[in-house]
């Protein structure tokens, strides 16, 4: 018999019918001889009316009372789900994050785990019920409700799934699982059957929507493998793992952020330390800074050019000004808006030649490269927004990931 | 300085406009040098939609799960309450009821109350700020969330008084007070500057909806002083308590339920005890009898005759058939729907004279009574459904109600 944890997000517990049938994939689950944990998130659509309410009455509506308000989604949701179960005859039970043991941090609409108990669960499966859990929510060591922001229900999912030591974790989503590219961008991209823990980081922080960072990287650490699938049908997903058996797959897939601003700092001081106080600045003003250039010029003026999300960018002009200010000279411009387009894959380690096949294919089909930056499995371009697509389509293709 | 608890019910906090009110009405007490515990009911509609959307998945959803799934409510006010608050500049915080220490049984849906500490509320109060607590909920002793079943915000808000040995307790709903009659059905009607608790349990057991009867069980019970006002204005209210000072005043006012059925067994053997088994086994079957009367007719043939709220006549019918069944005899008619007009005042218990009065005036006026019961504290007859507002306006004149 194996312990499956299966977390199914707003889309899929939109409305009672979607409800319905996750109950009945759960129920299936059940009958092949498994127990089943339950995480879900509020109904889509909720959490938004929540905000727009409190945003209504308060322009900046307090952290604590924002996590008693939004935890009530998906307080609602284990609730229906619970009776969708019920309904068609298999045991269930609710839990909220609290009676679920997941223990957080005060920092309130972005709380981190510091414990997970899982409370009675082991017990509640034992007795033959599935447990429904609110995902997204905790508590604190004082008994405040907490949530853990923005994509914490995977985050609930996967620490559940590593606290009750699951067999798996299946995350259900809208899309079949990960893709060597995006699939409306490519239309031959692949669905991949098995991807690295640090390939799905990668892909999440480039931009590639079907999980959040956090809780990847709390898989990663902790070694939960999971399983990316769609709600909506019964294909098999993605199973992201610590290691996949696919051998000479150099680049899993290719990524595309289409959210950066490109800022350039011109006639910067040439002297020791300018450029660290600038980073520094932005840091202080919780600006991410993502790649970067340093040109020296001529008579001792140096260059300095480097992209942040776009919604960040007047953020961070704002700080660098501030900062050349204090140091007494250089100007600041916000360039126009910019693509990141990656390709990903953990082969690259042992691998050399990944860098010049992407340039060389970009460069033949006249696509300019304005910013260059690598990680260990990963090198990103910055190219012109409207170049993006196409850039995404001439690297899908150089390095075959259109063929099995 | 005074402490005050305010309870506001559905009505009052219905949308965010309503809230606001709610939030300005609340930070004017504190400005008046009190401190104030405000309980909030769930949004007005927001209940129903959660119960049809249960009912849709589940004919007859789980009381746990439903008290999962109703208790958010409660817990969607609170925080909006609070947001509003802070929003005027009014410290605030919010407080489920588990987190206000509000214990009870574990009978999901109608739970009963075992212990209120009120948890942090008196430090929080101490800081300055007002605390906003979730009517109707509370936890059982394994942390489960129950609730207390219909009216159970009024209640919340009078055992909170009660625990924090609050000065006043004032219940906040969209009338003005209780009334020496519905004003709708008598123009005259006066507003009660006082009422005994006693008169107020006989006013909401006989159809006067303000409060449920729990709630000022539970008043009476632990002498909780409290005031019923309009959240729409601001009028005195009504004050309910334990003594109070006007004189010769025998009748406060005339309730009527128009909500009764009579029922009608007759050819019962004559035989000790046989009218005993109908009504045990009408008390097995959880129907609540009301007025009785029994006639010994000719040849040791008896009839019974009482009456049943209207939506448990059916119920009242089958039970009795099933017991006369196995008395072997007797027949069981359910006639039309009737009224129970009743007077209530504490002065009956020593005054004489109330009972003639009142049938007199009946009688001048054509109306027949039915059905006769009578308490120390009230007398209640049973009339035709057509002629009850005129029997209330007619008993109203008689007891010069209409006169200050």
């Amino acid at each position: 018999m194996a312990l499956i944890v299966q977390k199914y997000g707003g889309s899929s517990v939109k409305d009672l019918e979607r409800i319905q049938a996750v109950a009945a994939r759960v129920k299936q689950t059940c009958e092949e001889g498994n127990q089943v944990v339950v995480v879900v998130s509020a109904r889509g659509g909720v959490t938004n009316r929540l905000v727009a309410d409190a945003k209504t009455l308060h322009e900046q509506p307090d952290d604590r009372e924002m996590d008693m308000l939004l935890s009530i989604g998906e307080q609602e949701t284990i609730a229906l789900t619970s009776i969708a179960l019920h309904a068609i005859g298999q045991p269930a039970v609710s839990r909220t994050g609290a009676q679920a043991g997941i223990v957080t941090d005060s920092v309130h609409t972005k709380a981190r785990l510091i414990d997970i108990s899982g409370g009675d669960i082991p017990q509640q499966l034992n007795d033959g019920k599935v447990v429904i859990v609110a995902g997204f929510q905790g508590m604190n060591e004082t008994g405040q409700i907490t949530t853990l922001g923005r994509g914490g229900s995977d985050l609930s999912a996967i620490a559940l799934a590593a606290a009750l030591k699951a067999d798996i974790c299946q995350i259900y989503t809208d899309v079949d699982g990960v893709y060597t590219a995006d699939p409306r961008v490519v239309p031959n991209a692949r669905k991949l059957p098995e991807i690295a823990y640090e390939e799905m980081l990668e892909l999440a922080s480039l931009g590639s929507k079907v999980m959040q960072s956090r809780a990847v990287e709390f898989a990663n650490k902790h070694d939960v493998p999971f399983e990316v699938r769609n709600s909506y049908n019964n294909n098999p997903g993605t199973i992201v793992k610590a290691d996949i058996t696919l051998e000479d797959v150099v680049v899993r897939g290719v990524a595309c952020d289409k959210n950066q601003t490109k800022v350039v700092v011109s006639e910067l001081p040439d002297q020791p330390g300018a450029a660290a106080k600038v980073f520094q600045d932005l840091s202080d003003a919780k600006v991410n800074v993502d790649m970067i250039v340093q040109n020296l010029g001529r008579d001792g003026i140096a260059n300095l050019t480097f992209t942040v999300a776009s919604d960040e960018a007047y953020k961070a002009e704002k700080a660098v000004t501030e900062c050349l200010g204090k140091l007494g000279r250089g100007k600041v411009d916000l360039a126009d808006r910019m693509a990141k387009v990656s390709v990903v894959g953990i082969g690259m380690r042992s691998h050399s030649g990944v860098a010049s096949k992407m340039f060389t294919a970009l460069a033949e089909n006249g696509i300019n490269i304005q910013l260059i930056s690598t990680s260990e499995i990963k090198i990103s371009v910055a190219v012109d927004l409207e170049k993006a697509d196409d850039a995404v389509r001439v690297i899908h293709t150089s390095f075959d990931l259109d063929k099995e």
